[in-house]
């Protein structure tokens, strides 16, 4: 174990270690020492750029981890992903500068999944807009709709979109389900009968949308004032992927003007998010929460410690983030 | 059709006819009058019984139909629920005064369970918390747990419940089912593979708790400091049946010194509900909205509506309430 304790982790996504305690006493056992990000929320790129000189490895968040931040940490060796998304790393200035990245891409999905249809029947039967109303005095007996008797459109299919549909076909029959992605795919079990189509079609006949997809160039503002528009007056829309996908002035333009029905939105272009949106009734917010359930949590925090663990110790990495992703990345810039 | 334009029908729940105008163009195809309860909301017994005079039916809601009431519906003859739940309706004076009853009772169950189960991973995942926080400013990244994950204690297995289970057990396994009913129930295989169980083991072991009882005599405070006391400290109750079954000062006080982790009430013991519960984050609250999907709603009200034109027409009744129900309201009082 000679050495290992001249490593240093600096562990900055937060909450973390909270749900169960079983990540630390990994590093702990292992003689890796560690710092928690002492903000307690999401760190800006100056005050990682900042912080990250002595650190050897970063368990890692959604915080910037740029060219200009890695440059910043001289000893960086590692970056483990707590989570999938990799929109906040730079891919190719780690691989320049010998950095290696890993991820959880698994161990999200059940609390995305999740989250995201608790927040369609949130939206489809006013729960969130009662609510606020009651503890104003009002009693506003909401008219919905049931999932069941929609047209759903998921767009993206990959780990967290498979398993929504799965939610849907299974448990809310006969919600009908308008697919699409990069291509369709005809061979995955859980997307067997859904209606594969083309984002244009999702917008014009969904009664729900719902987006799960990777935030890249071809993402980024994917869902803008034109798309809007073509959406029927009372769709719903739901994103739990990332922000910048949907356009926030244009989405909040079509709320305030009650040319669509709803939204409820997890992720933001900035976060901690405080905009235009929070003002109004017809969306619900939620604070960048998809993966936080504590099962998915510590599963997501001891994997990608493990990781950490297996670097400093000599042993092969599990989950090094896969050349689809880099090349993704470059197609992108 | 002669005769028929002397009837009228009051129309005491609200809203009516709004999602759907069928029902009002069935009563005006019949030649029957109807006037729609002017006030909006759910009547007192004394505004019903200074109403009812003049009116041979009501296509009733939750608003009481004593024997007080129908003493002053002099010409009363059909009361036609638009729902389930009879507590309303007292069934022996009803008898008493030769007004028949009828009801909807298969009509309301998939919105109920749908909003069941919305509320079940809204109060899992702090979703309605998460809202407010955010339209404070306050960016709250709350953990969760997935419905998956949970122990889910289903106190009645009636047409609610056993939709309830469906829900969870295709659309969110594994979650493992308590179930509780007047007796087990080993033949319904929405009842398949449930445990059977008392409430007092389904107070000490469920994650989440759900009402799905008439109320009775035998169910009304069914839920109080004692039994609250047995829960887990992260249970989360929701009650979308009846008010009055759990005790709303003791649910408060549970709630407000985290004795508990939450609750979602639908159903209060006074409508509209301004009371204790509207203070606590922890409560999430909304307006007797379980029925309240377009087409559960639709359904019910043209269903009741058929009663009425059925019984002025001189056709048999279709869903008048059987015996069973008037034997279980003599055996609770």
């Amino acid at each position: 174990m000679s050495g290992h304790t001249r490593e240093r982790v600096l562990i900055t996504t937060v909450p973390f270690g909270e749900v169960d305690s079983a990540p630390l006493e990994l590093l702990g056992n292992a003689g890796i020492a560690y710092s928690i990000n002492p903000l307690g929320r999401r760190l800006t790129e100056d005050e990682l750029a900042e912080m990250i000189a002595d650190y050897s490895a970063v368990i890692a968040g959604t915080e910037p981890l740029s060219d200009r931040v890695m440059a910043a940490g001289r000893r960086l060796r590692l970056v483990a992903r707590v989570g999938i998304g990799l929109d906040n790393v730079d891919l190719n200035a780690a691989r320049a500068r010998g950095v290696a990245v890993t991820y959880t891409p698994d161990a999200p999905s059940p609390a995305v999944a999740e989250l995201t249809i608790g927040l369609m029947i949130n939206l489809l039967r006013g729960i969130g807009i009662a609510d606020r109303e009651c503890r104003r005095g009002a009693w506003r007996r909401i008219m919905g709709r049931r999932l069941s008797e929609c047209i759903v459109g998921v767009i993206g299919c990959g780990r967290v979109g498979k398993r929504v549909i799965r939610h849907l076909r299974a448990g809310f029959p006969p919600a009908h389900i308008l697919a699409n992605d990069i291509a369709p795919d005809h061979v995955s079990p859980d997307l067997a009968n859904v209606e594969w189509t083309t984002k244009a079609d999702i917008y014009e006949r969904a009664d729900v949308i719902t987006l799960h997809l990777p935030l890249t160039s071809a993402t980024n503002r994917l869902i803008g004032a034109p798309e809007l528009a073509r959406m029927k007056p009372d769709v719903l829309l739901v994103n739990t992927s990332r922000g910048n996908m949907i356009v926030e002035a244009d989405l909040a333009a079509a709320l305030r003007r009650r040319e669509i029905g709803g939204a409820a939105i997890d992720v933001f272009g900035r976060e901690p998010y405080q905009g235009e949106l929070c003002e109004l009734e017809n969306c619900l917010l939620t604070a960048h929460m998809g993966s936080m359930a504590r099962d998915c949590r510590g599963r997501m925090e001891f994997e990608a410690t493990q990781e950490v663990v297996r670097f400093f110790t000599g042993q092969p990495l599990q989950s090094v983030v896969p050349e689809s992703e880099y090349a993704l990345m470059e197609s992108c810039s």
